[in-house]
């Protein structure tokens, strides 16, 4: 049985992410797509617009066969961490045989030769990108100017057909750059799993405007937030991830956004003490102080951000920063989460039938605990490990506080991590 | 000069109000009315509807002369710790002659009567009021029940002419019970500022529909609550202190209720940990498990109330204690600032000429500093006192929560303790 792996956000599924899932099992030739999804948080440090449970679902009924989580003590988390986490739960499920991810590049060739690059000591790179770095840039613009810089001078081995402005695209793109991290993660690992890219089709990642039916996710959102009509969205989603949206927000559980979390943060901000503010995971440097300035002056999300943005911070490391905050994600979980540990669990979120069966084969072969119902699976390894109860209780945490934004009082409730029921469809349709 | 003092949260100020001004006014004499006003948050334990300066304005165009803030500390506290804070408060003045409260009884010699009786150690009295609470019985309701047999079985002196059923309405009204605590204060503190009380006029303290143009506070409030149209309220209240509401609600810094705090509590109770729940105030005998459940399944303050209501705690105890948490005012600061300790300073928030009179006397005459401009009058004072810092740290966390609920972003600044100017007025219109 052919097994493919996908990482995925799906926030919300749109008609380029069931592309990327109908090509993923055509060139794979696999018998089940296994799908490792975002929990309630996403890689932007942002709320996912619509519950994981109802993107599980849009998932299930727009291709995937079986779907776990992906913790947000990984979700939540540079792009290293995420790639990492993700991986070593396809890994741990010992059933992958493929990775399949989008990217711009589209190309896995040269994806690998610079992965490989990023991945072996270089001096004079690292101590370039060591200089952009005390020049104040953001990791990822640092790496990006030395990378260039290198090129130029000395030529990285396998994109010597590239030009500097064809590998400044290589490591500039969103998905380019997690991809790059997934190729580096298999490599550190010794993962047997095949990666395979297909490139992202339409619109780009960060456009804003529904412009073309291939519209991104981004822009997606943002006609929900500021139009707050889901009817616009029906030609630019798949019948039923729209259906599933449209269902969530009559229901009172959707859409949420940043700033929804705008009186949950700034109050919670301005009554935390700096000695308390510089235990969380990335504050530190002084960072504290800015956050404090800045929470005082701030009335929205926007103005927090705005008076917290400086060079050397990019908007998304601020913006995980300030959901890190709000889970009292530390710097000792950080480090307990860190890329180089494994993972406590593979949480499952929901199967059609043929995912159903692969399951059978995970219970066999995965070296991680398989959780299909927290409240009897989970206990024994909570009691067992700090670490996993340290895991779930940041996970269950950040669905409580999540579901605490939902327009609709009676679907606020507390702990939906134990009773929401697992997501089971009769499959594609 | 005749100076009468005044203890007030005027929330909003209505007709019933401003009569208590004038007949203060006239029955003692007065050349100045000194009004101690509640800051953002009422002995209730819920937001005021306006803020502190937009309330100290609607007393100084109605009657007031002179308006002091009752600090956080005391104002969202039991009826004893607000009324020891409140006369300790007036007394310092050093300029004070009479206090003048509201009370639905409406003459002072059987309240006198019923507060020495309360001061003296009565030990038939005492026992009784032991088993009340013992049975799981709220402390006003218990007292008022052995009050009650006692008087029944030996007649409480002073009080011989009336009925049971008489007591009790002294002892079972709001502002009888808030009168009988500045009784108590005034003898415990040896004070020389003699009291006199006038009787409410109009419809009752928990009155909740706009029936008679006297209308109650909480009607008005829940008018503006439920309708959110405070051109209704213009019959209700006096032209001024309308006027005031008005531009407020249309600056976008009112209205404000218990609810608006709903995310900034329910989150907040969701992510702290037992054992820093059992530091804060009123909290502990199991209280803080109650509180967690509460949380947990609660998507409004009015669900969480209900999750938490029992015989014990009043809706009102409860209310405050849901502040205490979110000001994270715990046991210590409860003790710090006791009904048997002093206050640390008296910080002005307005007045018209008149009152500027009499600030000169109260420079001379005052036992506490006098805050005019925070940022200049206290620092010396927090610098030398850890005690008068917390008192005003706590006084600006407050605010600052308190403006994070404005509707308009862009008032929701912090600091406004130091940067809101006095309240200076031409005097009565």
């Amino acid at each position: 049985m052919q097994v493919t792996g996908i990482i995925a956000e799906y926030n919300p599924l749109h008609y380029g992410h069931r592309h990327h899932l109908q090509e993923a099992r055509r060139l794979t030739g696999a018998d089940v797509l296994l799908c490792l999804l975002s929990g309630n948080f996403t890689q932007r440090g942002e709320p996912a617009v619509v519950n994981k449970w109802a993107r599980a679902r849009m998932a299930l009924e727009n291709g995937a066969d079986l779907v776990f989580e992906l913790p947000v003590v990984y979700a939540v988390r540079h792009a290293q961490g995420f790639a990492s986490g993700a991986v070593k739960l396809l890994e741990a499920t010992g059933v992958v045989d493929y990775l399949v991810f989008g990217s711009e590049h589209g190309r896995c060739t040269e994806l690998k030769a610079l992965a490989d690059f990023l991945a072996r000591e270089n001096l004079p790179f690292r101590e370039r990108l060591k200089t952009y770095l005390e020049q104040g840039y953001p990791f990822p613009a640092a790496r990006a100017q030395g990378l260039i810089d290198y090129h130029k001078e000395k030529g990285i081995p396998g994109l010597e057909g590239l030009t500097p402005e064809e590998v400044k695209d290589l490591i500039g793109h969103p998905n380019n750059i997690l991809g790059l991290e997934y190729l580096q993660a298999l490599a550190r690992t010794g993962s047997t799993i095949r990666p395979l890219t297909i490139p992202r089709l339409g619109a780009g990642y960060h456009e804003e405007k529904l412009t073309t039916p291939l519209a991104s996710a981004t822009a997606i959102r943002r006609t929900l937030h500021e139009s707050g009509r889901h009817a616009l969205l029906r030609r630019f989603m798949p019948p039923r991830a729209w259906q599933i949206l449209r269902e969530e927000i009559e229901a009172g559980r959707a859409p949420l956004f940043l700033d929804s979390f705008t009186s949950q943060i700034i109050s919670l901000l301005r009554r935390t003490p700096l000695a308390e503010l510089r235990r969380i995971d990335g504050v530190g440097e002084g960072l504290e102080n800015r956050l404090k300035d800045a929470a005082r002056s701030a009335g929205t999300i926007e103005d927090l951000l705005s008076g917290l943005k400086t060079k050397r911070y990019t908007r998304t490391r601020l913006q995980r920063l300030l959901f890190h905050f709000l889970f009292n994600f530390t710097g000792e979980d950080a480090s307990d989460f860190s890329p180089q540990k494994d993972p406590c669990y593979l949480r499952l979120l929901g199967f059609n039938p043929r995912g159903q069966r692969l399951l059978k084969f995970i219970k066999k072969r995965a070296t991680l605990p398989l959780i299909t119902k927290p409240a009897r699976d989970l206990l024994p390894h909570i009691r067992a490990s700090g670490r996993t109860a340290r895991m779930w209780e940041l996970e269950c945490l950040a669905t409580d506080l999540y579901v605490l934004a939902y327009p609709c009082p009676q679907a606020r409730r507390a702990g939906q991590d134990y009773t929401q029921p697992l997501v089971i469809t009769a499959g594609e349709r």
